[in-house]
């Protein structure tokens, strides 16, 4: 079985700690642990063995601070850092590797210690590099898997996914760390980071450092609601505290491998400790759990796009695209691309935002301006004052995948059709990017006028999707939405067949909800009237305005009214800011 | 077989007129028909056996005039003139009827001659005791069924026929005279009628006089399309026409005969002529028709009630049942009753009407007031001024029953539940008088918490009405609906069950809409989004108040976006007579 096969099969064990044992060793404050790798390799490769001797299946390579950003020094190159890393690694495990118990060799990667743009000034491109290198050096030398770890910033480790998967063909493992309260330094969420890694495609997820073994608990659980993944729990030894101007970790060995069989039974696949553990921790663990069951890795049916804060985990309730990002039919915001005012087109997403959007559709395409170099500007500027989600709304594939590559968490792609040139396009950079993806029901053909040719699309493109292990959960099915005053079946045929593509394919929908309108006086009316009766039907995101007075009454109503809404709060608070004589003018209750 | 199992079973051939024969035995110009009847019963008795001897199997007594209004002699009283005429008739069907070929005897009752109330000056009362008295004559007699004829005023014919049912166990049909255009002298429309009669429980109904056998053919087919009962069809010999100061019907025997044929073909069970057909009219049309199959009898789905100009057939478009004349919460309204202030509660109706309700529910429950006398007098009112179907809703069964006695048509009932008093003591009356009712989904235990429970119920009201004979054409299930501010999950119930008792059942619906938003602000915005999400789950008939703007907005535009709207030319209309700031005041688009 290759290690491949046993991610999420067979439980997998880690090794502990190295900096107190170097420290142990004598490793002084303020020298780089990696230097250890040719001025002290015995050392090293002693470390690794005890490891090994006590049954860590996987170690990792002395790299942790090994990279461009962390790593200055006069005398050797950070190649040569790595490769004997490395090198060491591979010494150790040449004794302790047998064909009954083969071991592995995972390239360490931690954080650059430096903050991505727009918080910091590292750009998302330079991260990119400063990983890469790393990487080119691990596989070079022949590891047998990359493990990004301590990570506390999702676009740090996207970056670093990134740089792994683009460079090895090798499996990737990806963990982060939390606080107590289940977030980032950043302020990130558990959903936004699953969001993000299975986007991007990681063999395993996980949380390491940070906290101890009891601290993780609450976090594994929240990991094991969400992900579809295979877990990574690598804790320290417990808090850190101060001993005689001392660091040391206060969970002993026993107490160690007690909550490490916990974290197995409620979930953790791939287990081992971090700082502050010790040989003596991974053994009293692996004795106790080695022979536990594996709790299996079950596919999570939930909906999950994130920017960079949050990850948004769609439920019953249905949500709101705000539509105003976009130029289509608005001189204004035609001028402003044209004029590079992104200001102006901030102010339209922060409205949305203030108005009540959970998500931002992000239209920049007109025919004069280079929309690629537009779409990533806004994107990045976007997600540097609103942490919605955003929808990445482009023909263009070329702007889709620059947008996706640097887009700061798991978006929302407007959108892929039925025809075979749109999905050979579009699924390649959902499976790569990740995302979640709208599927308009159009095909060669054109739109079709029937229902059952539009549900029958539909399937075509869930089909296609899956060929690429993209699941259904990722698709979003627009069935379109015509103008009424043209077509008098025309809205009848889009309920329909948003209710039996629900409900024959169990995927989320969403409709262009306002084209129905086109051509008619009262607009307004005659939207809301439709978005009521397309969320009734199932509509899970309208693309909308969320400025548009009649739009927001309607999706305040009908959550009260559905029970999405507990005591009515959200449409009490809703009311109390609208002038009831805009509401009631002219009726008679 | 009986004469009650042939109806509808077998052709049936009436006789055809008396007045041309009588006339060329020397009936002098104003002079009395009836009155031969003793003066020279055997040109009576040899007119009908002429008519025997050719095939038909029931005959007419010579009583067309015979009642209190039209029939005044000194020498000789009605009940004497309608006991030899029928004498006449069992003479002459003595001599005629054998074992294989029995003849009938129709107790012939035409119109009073003046008109009912609110038109002229004839109370329902004195016209249903005009009626009675020839029955009971009829009856003491022993005639074998009763032909109400000729009538054009759907209320004159409710009066005789609730005479005939409720003062014989006799057969009774009844056949109205129509125009060219398919209406009564009143206006009354072919499903005003059927829906009167049908509910009324007669034998059979159709056409008679005033058209010849061919301008029939038009009206029999819209009888055929929505009858469920055999149909009655005597045509004159052709319209009158002039020849030296001579009236005279141009439709000869053999053409006559042809066109019965098709009468047959197109549906017509029981058939014979009317003013100006003769024995050899009769003859021509058994011979050719004799051997002809009878068109079955089918039952028609459609739910039809009616004011007395109009019947109103139910669709898949919603109708709007007005909700305003209704004392419930309106202190006015409560004033207005108290003050037997009827002007007010006319006026209420008449802006309903104006606003767009196709129904007016009338509710004049009051502790303080004679709620039965309130509610006839309510009624007459109401359809003095208004040709709209009325909903007559009330919890007091004898201010029910005598409503729906005076109503002129057939009344929409509010209501019926499934408590088995509630059943018992409101079926018969639908059965006995007609009228399409609402079934509330509650019982003994009171308003069920679950969908299941509600449909159960649903489904107990329609058969326990079934087994009256009460069609579930003619229930419309009220599946009740709670206030959401303080049963969060009431409007998903109430939806649910409502959806699920139209599919299930495949009946009509109701609900009272504004109940939904009690103790929310912004009502109407709750009420017209429910009322958007009931429409789409299969309301037929919302009980609303038509003048709230926000219901009727919702309505115009949920009918133009479900194509009950060609052109969305109503919601156009609506549109222009609604000030467009009013809509879209505070939107954007
Ligand atoms: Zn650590
Ligand atoms: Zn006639
Ligand atoms: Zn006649």
């Amino acid at each position: 079985m290759s290690l491949q096969e046993k991610i999420g099969r067979e439980l997998l064990f880690f090794d502990g700690g190295m900096g107190t044992l170097l420290q142990e060793r004598g490793l002084q404050p303020g020298e780089l642990p990696e230097l250890w790798n040719t001025t002290n390799p015995s050392a090293i490769i002693e470390i690794h063995k005890r490891y090994l001797d006590v049954g860590s299946d996987i170690i990792l390579t002395n790299t942790f601070g090994a990279n461009a950003l962390k790593f200055h020094n006069a005398q050797i190159s950070l190649k040569e850092v790595v490769t004997a890393a490395i090198n060491n690694g591979k010494a150790a495990i040449a004794s302790a590797t047998t064909r009954e118990a083969p071991r592995y060799l995972a390239l360490d990667i931690g954080p650059t210690g430096k903050l991505l743009e727009p918080m910091g000034d590292l750009s998302f491109d330079r991260a990119y590099d400063v990983f890469k290198e790393v990487v080119e050096f691990g596989v070079e030398n022949g590891v047998d898997l990359i493990h990004i770890e301590t990570m506390s910033d999702t676009y740090e480790v996207k970056a670093a996914v990134l740089a792994a998967k683009e460079n090895s063909d090798l499996p990737v493992f990806a963990t982060m760390i939390f606080d107590e309260e289940g977030k980032l330094l950043t302020g990130g969420d558990v959903a936004s980071v699953i969001a993000l890694l299975e986007g991007l495609g990681v063999d395993a997820l996980g949380i390491n450092c940070g906290l101890g073994p009891a601290g993780m608990l609450p976090i594994l659980e929240e990991l094991q609601k969400l992900s579809s993944l295979p877990l990574v729990v690598k804790p320290n030894a417990g808090l850190p505290k101060q001993r005689g101007g001392k660091v040391y970790y206060d969970v002993e060995p026993a107490e160690f491998a007690q909550l490490m069989k916990e974290v197995v039974e409620k979930g953790g696949h791939i287990i081992g400790g971090c700082c502050g553990t010790t040989p003596e921790h991974v053994e009293a663990m692996i004795n106790l759990c080695r022979n536990l069951p594996v709790n299996p890795v079950t596919l999570k049916e939930e909906t999950i796009v994130s920017a960079y804060g949050k990850g948004l985990v769609f439920t019953e309730k249905p949500l709101i695209i705000g539509e105003r990002i976009n130029p289509t039919g608005k001189p204004k915001f035609k001028q402003a691309l044209k004029e590079h005012n992104l200001e102006y087109i901030l102010k339209e997403g922060l409205a949305e935002e203030e108005a009540g959007a959970h998500i931002l559709d992000v239209n920049v395409g007109l025919p004069d301006i280079d929309e690629k170099a537009m779409m990533v500007e806004v994107v990045k500027e976007l997600q540097g004052v609103t942490n919605l989600p955003l929808q990445i709304d482009t023909v263009d594939t070329s702007a889709m995948e620059a947008a996706m590559r640097i887009y700061n968490g798991k978006p929302l792609i407007n959108s892929v059709n039925g025809k075979r040139s749109s999905m050979d396009s579009v699924f390649p950079l959902i499976k790569k990017y990740g995302g979640t993806v709208i599927g308009l029901t159009l095909d060669e053909d054109g739109i079709p006028e029937t229902v059952e040719k539009r549900v029958e699309i539909a399937g075509k493109i869930i089909g296609e999707a899956a060929k690429y292990g993209i699941h259904k959960k990722d698709i979003i099915i627009d069935v379109l939405c015509m103008t009424v005053s043209a077509e008098q079946e025309g809205a009848k045929i889009t309920l329909a067949a948003l209710k039996e593509v629900k409900e024959r394919f169990g995927v989320r929908t969403t409709l262009g909800v306002s084209n129905i309108s086109f051509g008619l006086p009262g607009r307004p009316l005659v939207n809301a009237t439709f978005y009521t009766m397309a969320l009734q039907n199932g509509l899970s995101c309208g693309i909308i305005n969320p400025s548009a007075k009649s739009m927001m009454d309607a999706y305040y109503a009908y959550c009260a009214l559905m029970n999405f809404d507990e005591n009515c709060e959200n449409y009490i608070g809703y009311m109390s800011g609208v002038k009831e004589e805009q509401v009631s003018g002219g009726m008679t209750l």
